[in-house]
């Protein structure tokens, strides 16, 4: 089975961003300056890839090669947490980033106060996605437990965030990069995998091949964003490319070089795909977009 | 039915603070400046006032006179959202407050970037809590979406704060006063009632009742908060008096006077306690803390 990957992102960011469009509330909505502010960042160019891989995981699980109706929600409640914590992470107080996928950010626009609450306000619009999802109602309640694990304090992204501004002023070393990517982008990267599944009803031991696939492929994925930062160029990256090394952030390749990085996402994302034999070809269209994903140039 | 409302209070606010301690990582878990910021903000002398309403909406749909088992965790996870809306209320950004409850806000003690993080963490861990609630799934679905509604941006605690900013330099009209209140306090308020009673498993009528009582009690509880700001002193209100009238913000007393206001929240309180006229006897405890509410002087 062949997928051909580049109809598969489109379609997938196209399904992603028409719920979207759907779930947020519009321009025109009382009070619009903080709806303008959300739409703002949530459609600022992302390319959906924690939507995408969770609604082809939710395709894997359900083996008949269709979507599960209703998991574009899941998606897009996941890429609202993904905008908010990228909103609140560009403010002055934390990276005092003025640029974010080649537009100006959030706090930039409409000003800090309406960026910290555009953030809080995306928190809880991915909350009350997550409670009307069209799934049993012991999978959505568990989903809201994952999720809110997987982004909190211990192990989850915002205590990877407080990992990595509390390390900037430090020497990064092996352990301290593997625990601020784990929980930093990893952890949000695994459950949308892992939530995707369970939307569509995974059985316990397809919960756990999809939690380690997550892990190890979630870490490749964000070493090649590093490497990406290294080497990349502002234009194609739609950022300010080596402010990692500006402010020596704990990333991989600044620990084991480019060359080795490289080498260790390809053997990180060769390890994930054992972890999917169980699903056989129905996997295929997910190991595409894995394999993109560390291939990918931008 | 005579109930003991010092007692009453009391009990309810150590019920509360007893599970707030088991549910906050502890501070020495790392990253620990977040849980240190968490727990600060969360145990800075908080009434527990949501809690309370929850657990007494609770224990009055139960019918038994106790309070359903595990209700005191989701009284805490409403407290957290309170507490985050607090952090995030306070900073430079926003209304800039270094005093909250007679302590230093979360920014002045932690720094502005973890401020930032500890209220995001608060929202995070109370839907880690919601996921977790000790009633059926369908219970807890809805009341993660109840909560999340009641939060947001369209009539929500967000919607209330933004039009609460925007509104700070022009003169407050009644109408822009009620849909203040009615968003960024009133909500909240209304939804601890709400779903305290849906985790008891209240029906359809208890539901609607408890909204229109959480409605209008809501409301008079924020015009006693704004006649206490305008006549009370700094040291029995813990914060700053007067402040609202120095940033001319909407309040009631500010467009209808303080006598006046007195008497519309006793009017609402009256009309409140015909809806729980179908509770008979057991809504005594909850009428009781809501006649503290609107009879307190600080």
């Amino acid at each position: 089975m062949q997928t051909d990957i580049r109809a598969l992102l489109e379609s997938g960011a196209a399904r992603t961003d028409q719920a979207l469009q759907r779930l947020l509330p519009s321009s025109d909505q009382v009070p619009v300056s903080i709806h303008r502010a959300m739409r703002h960042s949530v459609f600022a160019g992302g390319k959906r890839l924690r939507p995408i891989l969770c609604m082809e995981a939710a395709r894997m699980v359900a083996k008949d090669g269709a979507y599960p109706a209703g998991v574009e929600d899941l998606g897009s409640a996941i890429e609202m947490l993904h905008t908010y914590s990228l909103i609140h992470d560009d403010l002055p107080a934390l990276d005092n980033d003025d640029l974010r996928r080649g537009k100006p950010t959030c706090h930039v626009v409409y000003g800090e106060a309406i960026a910290i609450l555009a953030g809080d306000a995306l928190q809880t619009l991915a909350y009350s996605v997550l409670g009307a999802l069209r799934c049993p109602p012991q999978a959505a309640i568990r989903i809201v437990q994952l999720i809110a694990e997987a982004t909190g304090t211990v192990d989850g992204m915002i205590g990877g965030q407080v990992l990595d501004l509390e390390g900037e002023h430090s020497q990064p070393t092996e352990a301290s990069v593997l625990a601020i990517h784990r929980a930093k982008t990893g952890a949000l990267i695994r459950v949308s995998l892992v939530s995707g599944g369970v939307f569509a009803g995974a059985t316990q031991q397809q919960v756990a091949a999809l939690t380690t696939f997550g892990s190890k492929a979630g870490l490749a994925f964000q070493i090649i964003d590093d490497v990406l930062d290294m080497t990349g160029d502002a234009a194609s990256l739609g950022k300010t490319a080596g402010k990692d090394a500006a402010s020596s952030k704990a990333t991989w390749p600044a620990v084991h070089g480019v060359a080795a990085s490289i080498a260790d996402a390809q053997r990180l994302i060769d390890e994930a795909f054992t972890e999917l034999t169980i699903f056989g070809e129905c996997a295929e269209p997910l190991k595409a977009v894995a394999r993109y994903l560390i291939e990918r140039t931008n």
